[in-house]
């Protein structure tokens, strides 16, 4: 009996209604020596590819363990439960077969043993519909917390068959880069799909074009160095390009969101 | 010397200002060694029927220990502060004497010994105002988790004198089914203060009259089931009859809120 | 190895994003016995003021250990982050030098050793510009809590050379007092940076004008004496002076914000 001591969650389920409380309850309910840690719980709704893209960018930070991840939970009875090793047993991701974890388990270097979540011992009963976040992932959490094996939980499938998260790739033509807005957080801050390499032929002054609307930007080394009341481009914290600006919301300045375009080019 | 070693949080504070914080450090302080679980502290202001409703969904999925309840703070020199054992001494629930926690004592097998937080030494002074949370509540969850037994911590009273939670019940009028919108959930569900079999009569093709507006719902068996782009009649996952949209939200679609009216009648 | 077991967090990062998620995460995975407590991540952001408000009040409730807090986080690189201990040795505040801890320091007894946070063995690698929360200011929290003396995270600065908090000063003019909104807490209720005796002179009828607009409102013990639709002023459960009415927003009434003037003179 091993067992894990902290459960990371992450889900869309807002922190409005009681909903996120009734899982930490039953996590203190069943795993009482269990740390539960709060990643987030504001996921936009049914929003998959900004959940897997939040797990990735947090991986590298969450303590070893269980993560407990529920986004779009709509459609969970035609789908699979599923738990997911990590790191040769140091953790286990457990959630649904909709392309949540996958970006993170490739991250921390692939899925080790996987089962789906099937056994009803394992589970909560419901008094009308099946939660699955509540009956079936919250149990499974605890359930391995206290010691039960992975294999006792369902039987195995093969990690190969589980869903591959969404990752936009950025596209490169006639000198233009096309990237896409993966993120703007609780600043404005505008994270692309862009390492930074990938701009370097571009230089300092780059041109963008977000709804047909051109404006140039300057490179910068961090937020620090952009000038007042300008957005500029700098390499974000997690190693990717993002527009800032200094104590303003970049994405308010240029108007756009999650999902849009933003073409970049040589200024001439 | 027994003691508690878990609070369960539930407020109308928000969690914008450092209110509920001040909560948990308090209980940091006073009782280092609970373990504290927010169930929510979204309670819509001084809505004290949402919060008994809230509590009552909840609380067979609350870990044994202390709840600390509370939605409504004005009035608090008006009224009782209360602690009432459950369970036998399982648990004790801390809060107002306002119908807050009325429900969920019910549910659990009613009301034990149960005292009015009077005594000073259990409290903590106040630079200004009483805050009932803070100065009452909160201590008197820390001394129970502490083994300060509850006789100490005021006068008994009778639990027949408690201010019941209101419930709202349907009404049956001409084959005619008028029920009441308890909660609509992160996601816009729609949950009724009807059972299924209150409605069983009525066929798997309902008619819903709500602000005079009639249309029709098909009865189904979860929300995996209702068409894309359609809102359907369901057993939500607390037992009780709720309208859904899958990836959508019923409330925005049928323009309904907490409190509104919703009319059932078979179709012809 | 003495260390310390609490750690309080206060942000303005809010709680939609993982931000605040992942400096939880760096806490259970370096000090996994640490307590964290969340105070509130909902400080306006880059208010520091409001967020050095925010932690006085707070201050005489909070656990004795690490406090840990940032606002405002751009800028960060050209300003000191910096650890300060308190109540010789009590507890140690961890931030940024910007004004925000000063405040709370101040209130429990002054800074006691204070280091500059340089130490690249107790920072973290970023894989792009530096996250000073994440980075520099949780990893210094943690290390303290595993043990780590202070004097290890870097040099040694004067206290007397740190940012002060900037407190708003009510002025006394004409008979007049001049003050300003210092919060308005969840429920509307208006805090001013005025104590009770400063507007004694001024009795229990008092004129005040917001935005020219002037409006009488009587003096009560506490808001449960204002009748219900008024708005009165009070001693609030901080000790100052708030405008407040029962189960209504008085900032609404009022349509005012923090920072706003409030004059307020004798009724004649």
């Amino acid at each position: 009996m091993a067992g894990y001591d902290t459960v990371t969650l992450m889900t869309d389920r807002g922190q409005v209604d009681e909903a996120v409380g009734v899982v930490r309850s039953i996590l203190a309910d069943m795993a009482p020596s269990a740390n539960v840690v709060d990643l987030t719980h504001g996921i936009e709704r049914h929003d998959v590819r900004a959940g897997a893209l939040a797990l990735a960018r947090s991986v590298p930070y969450i303590a070893p363990g269980i993560v407990l991840a529920s986004v779009d939970p709509d459609g969970s009875s035609q789908r699979r439960s599923i738990a997911v090793e990590i790191g040769d047993g140091v953790g286990v991701m457990v959630g649904s077969d909709n392309g949540l974890l996958a970006n993170a388990v490739a991250i921390v270097g692939g899925a080790g043993r996987t089962v789906e979540l099937t056994d009803e011992r394992y589970r909560l009963p419901s008094a009308g519909s099946l939660w699955e976040l509540r009956d079936v992932l919250a149990p499974a959490a605890a359930h391995l917390c206290e010691g039960v094996d992975l294999a006792e939980l369902g039987p195995a499938i093969d990690p190969a068959s589980l869903l591959p998260s969404l990752v936009p790739i950025p596209r490169f033509e006639n000198e233009q880069v096309l990237a896409e807005v993966m993120w703007v957080d609780h600043f404005g801050r505008v994270q692309l799909n862009l390492e930074a390499e990938m701009i370097d032929h571009l230089g300092n002054t780059i041109v963008t074009t977000i709804n047909s609307q051109q404006r140039v930007v300057m490179r910068h080394r961090s937020i620090n160095d952009v000038p007042d009341g300008q957005v500029g481009l700098v390499t974000d914290t997690f190693g990717l390009m993002a527009l800032v600006s200094p104590q303003r919301s970049a994405a308010a300045e240029f108007d756009i969101d999650v999902g849009a375009e933003v073409v970049l080019s040589e200024a001439r």
